[in-house]
């Protein structure tokens, strides 16, 4: 049966990309050779790093505006020390902004590491929206935000003016809509979303803001380090960014991040004018904050759970059960999955009030 | 034609694991899922994560002796700083050996970070042998040592004796010899060597060492939190730590660490031997020094090279260009790599002796 895999992340890429993966860890460029047994020093790997890391900045449109694009380890868990340990002067401080579990695991990393600011947060309401209308404070050395809250179905429309550097964690949408991303100084994305599988994580970084606080970084955590090794200061994991690079030709093929924004936007409003259609379903998050990547939803009477969950196991639709700390559904709608299983979920939606 | 991959790492890795590894790409477990998109929570890879720790211990001889391993990223070179972030005291200091450029790279970090005492180095004779009779301070925090020096084909035989923590590099030989792996608190390794692919390192710790440092320590970085979390603190490297699973279950399969251990010992010993018979080379490394992984060796008359390269290449060998701190050449015998590949390179040196 055709499965319809809603993950939260890892999750779905192009089936193409499992193919060609698949084919490399037999034989990698008709080498002869495994993607997996391969030097990372080789002529075909180092081929391999170069065109993902110009890729990212080609599809985030930010050639040739002094960005680097390094592929690192660590998961964003390590950039929420990294930023920190970078951009934090001795006794400067920096400001974060609170939207969710994601942005309270950079808080507290920052907040153990140097003085931190939370400029607002949502937490009183679980979450359920982006706070507005807060300061940043001029004198912090940066602002860091969460475009993206996975857990919440939050996402952030308009991104504050500051003119200290921007710092954003987009793991859960990178790639997925167009934004100005040259208002970010660094964005950093752990890959298994929408950019491949789990085991490396995307940094794209504004060099000159490099340089500037005056402390001792060890080399693992220095983002410049990095930058002079080409993404290759040390070993790379190989086969996450070749797995990436696949996700990123897919994606350029395909139009790149206007064409994908358009499916997604389809997606995702296919799916939210269900919820709101339907009067057995609850939207969590504020209409204006919904994310285009996961879709938060409760049954309003729980007594239909049981049905519903058999509805939905039934049609081949799996990973749509809600976070611990939200309940409820989540439908995580990444850049591969396909239209057609959002009509699936929906078909099963519509069922369910057929059947009550 | 046949290849002979001799890479110092990423390495050959058994060809069962390549299939395998590939087929779950495509579809893991029969789950109609690629082993790229399925949630690192969902009980096949909690199944995955749970054995391969398991694994680990077992192989090493280490159950139920108050060990835990974890798979964690950013290779060794991120060690490198978890180690004095969890073993360091606040005005305390280390002890470390200095037998190479990756020894090197680990005090480097270390010295960064606080006190750090280099006991002995073998430098002076551009890391050529293993130092002895050298002295341990009895209050320095922990003894830091790289079993194994890939780039100059050195390898500790005897591990000093010290009551301080014994902590262990062990990237490019773990899993190759029997050793009281008792003796060590932290043993850590790159998997891309015996292990796995590049993507994942492996951190064996004795549990009771930690926690003493009264140092507060970020928590990605805080061997006590990954412990806690299972090794799953923030999302592990799915797909390495899978093919780390595939290999260790192979080597089991073929009879443990004693298993491999003579066929290493029998592969080191035709290449030794060869190189020790056959006037044309020299070895790099002293005899009672030689690692049984990384064989270094030079010619004689430098004359001979451009002849030797083109025939080790006509015969299906790939990655036995020294490192260019040492020149000449290096052929890693990591566990994957059959007697057979040996052979291959020990009749071509013999083939040169004949052709000159």
């Amino acid at each position: 049966m055709k499965k319809h895999n809603y993950s939260a992340g890892p999750c779905i890429l192009p089936q193409e990309v499992f193919e060609k993966a698949a084919q490399a860890v037999l034989n990698f460029n008709n080498s002869g050779l495994s993607i997996l047994e391969i030097s990372h020093r080789s002529k075909d790997f180092v081929a391999v790093m170069d065109e993902a890391r110009a890729l990212v900045l080609e599809l985030l449109n930010l050639e040739g505006k002094g960005y680097q694009a390094l592929f690192l380890q660590g998961g964003a868990s390590l950039e929420f020390l990294r930023v920190p340990y970078n951009l934090m002067k001795e006794s400067g401080k920096a400001a974060y902004l609170d939207t969710g579990t994601w942005a309270n695991g950079a808080i507290k990393e920052a907040k153990a590491f140097g003085e931190t600011v939370v400029v607002a947060s949502s937490k009183d309401e679980n979450y359920n929206h982006i706070p507005k209308g807060f300061t940043i404070p001029s004198d912090a050395n940066y602002f860091h935000c969460t475009s993206n809250n996975t857990i919440f179905g939050t996402q952030i429309k308009d991104f504050p003016k500051t003119d200290i550097p921007l710092v954003c964690d987009m793991s859960s949408d990178i790639f997925s809509r167009t934004l100005d991303f040259s208002k970010f100084d660094i964005i950093y994305a752990g890959a298994q979303k929408n950019m491949g599988p789990a085991g490396t994580t995307l940094v794209v970084i504004k060099e000159e803001i490099l340089g500037k606080t005056g402390r001792a970084i060890p080399n693992i955590l220095n983002y410049q380090q990095h930058i002079t090794k080409e993404s290759m200061y040390n070993t790379p994991p190989v086969f996450a960014v070749y797995t990436s690079l696949l996700t990123l030709q897919w994606l350029k093929k395909l139009g790149g991040v206007p064409a994908i924004e358009k499916i997604n936007e389809a997606k995702a409003n296919l799916l939210y004018n269900e919820i709101d259609r339907n009067t057995l379903f609850n939207g969590v998050a504020v209409k204006e904050d919904r994310s285009i990547m996961n879709a938060t939803f409760t049954l309003v009477n729980p007594e239909h759970q049981e049905l519903f969950d058999t509805m939905w196991k039934e049609a081949g639709i799996s990973g749509i059960n809600g976070h611990r700390s939200v309940g409820g559904y989540r439908a995580s709608m990444y850049n591969a999955l396909p239209l057609e299983s959002v009509q699936v979920l929906v078909d099963v939606m519509k069922e369910l009030e057929n059947k009550i």
